[in-house]
């Protein structure tokens, strides 16, 4: 058995916003840098160490990973950070607000980027100010890795390998998992886990900033479906308050 | 030729109280963070971006890397962390007030303890309140290899290890390497690097918070013996000020 823990960062700048965010490098707001505290003390108040973390490379995810381990008295782990753990790339949506794209392009178009599971938003153009082309961090990907726009369904497809060569390993040396990652990243790891379907997974929301624990039995595969978080009641609050939206 | 930048964590909240410190894992004053934050934008004003990140396992030191990277929007680098790192372990002297120690056991006890290249203080005993003896984050380290003391010599045979075999090959690979550690490890590490006798060595000391930068050969010698520090005027100012301690 094995311990893995969840822990979608907290609100960034653009959430704060409403815009859409993606591989945009935005920093959290001073309220999500209080949700990564908070996580972080969620850990210590269950009892819950992690022995080494996974993080993507988006900074919102990274600061939440070091304010979390901050609180947690942890910084020391030893840590491994990934593109496969980012955020979906929202295509040319990102740097988009949310409420006008809504607007522009009508409400049925807008949930089928937003939820669908297979049909993802136009490409963005490398020469466009959002574009991740050219920059630094994903210098050693060939051009063909580097996506232009993602459905969760690329999400899944990019997240796996990572899943199966670095974070499946520490599980099975019997180490405390923490993944800190993103919405989307998250829900498809899930997906996988709880062997989600590919429409059902549409309704499935992470909270932000609370840790969620799967125990893995020795084929890294929940003990019991769904996880546990370690806040459940704020975990319920939260997911009603996503289901809520819009109506 | 690969370029090796070096920085000292900024002041800790037991510097700012006059208290030995070693191993025990105090956390950074706001004086320090404030230190490490200008240590990344020097990085960024001289165009040195490093490709890479090596810690020790210590929180002040890992708070100046998160604070400097995130100065320079380089948080996403990959992290290695280790030990080997590490501040020099101070023995039974960790915890004591530098003042006090030097009252009680006289100048020249003192001073041997601090600047002779191989007198360790006395053993830390493993109940002692400072001792790092069942700290969770050396649980993987046999207990012949966690020190209860050392001197300078055991903090250069034990850090050379690490250099050897995970930074050089960051170095080999092209890539700007970052070291941000402690006063004694990047000693130990600037021995080795520009050959400094056992003698010598003890008037030598590293201002905090200044990246220092060595351009290497293709042997990993200094192509410039004692380096380059990003901002010379600060580095030559804080080195005259520690010779004049005292005086």
């Amino acid at each position: 058995m094995a311990t893995l823990v969840l822990l979608r960062h907290g609100e960034s700048e653009w959430n704060a916003k409403g815009l859409f965010t993606g591989w945009v490098d935005v920093t959290l707001s001073p309220a999500g840098e209080q949700e990564a505290r908070r996580g972080g003390r969620l850990l210590v108040e269950s009892g819950v160490l992690p022995d080494v973390l996974h993080t993507s490379v988006l900074s919102r995810a990274i600061q939440t990973a070091e304010l979390a381990l901050g609180a947690a008295d942890l910084r020391w782990l030893p840590v491994s950070r990934s593109w496969r753990l980012n955020e979906r790339h929202y295509g040319a949506l990102q740097g988009k607000n949310k409420a006008q794209t809504r607007e522009e392009f009508g409400d049925e178009q807008f949930t089928l980027w937003r939820r669908s599971y297979d049909v993802p938003p136009p490409p963005l153009p490398d020469d466009d100010e959002f574009s991740q082309a050219g920059d630094r961090r994903y210098a050693t990907l060939p051009p063909e890795l580097l996506p232009r726009t993602e459905c969760l369904k690329d999400v899944v497809q990019r997240m796996l390998p990572y899943w199966y060569d670095r974070v499946v390993p520490d599980l099975a040396a019997g180490r405390t998992t923490l993944v800190v990652a993103h919405g989307n990243s998250l829900r498809a790891l899930v997906k996988h886990l709880d062997g989600v379907g590919d429409e059902a997974i549409a309704k499935l929301n992470i909270p932000t900033g609370i840790p969620l624990r799967y125990e893995l039995d020795d084929e890294f595969r929940p003990v019991k479906p769904g996880g546990e978080y370690l806040d459940p009641e704020a975990a319920k609050a939260a997911i009603e308050a996503v289901a809520n939206q819009g109506r």
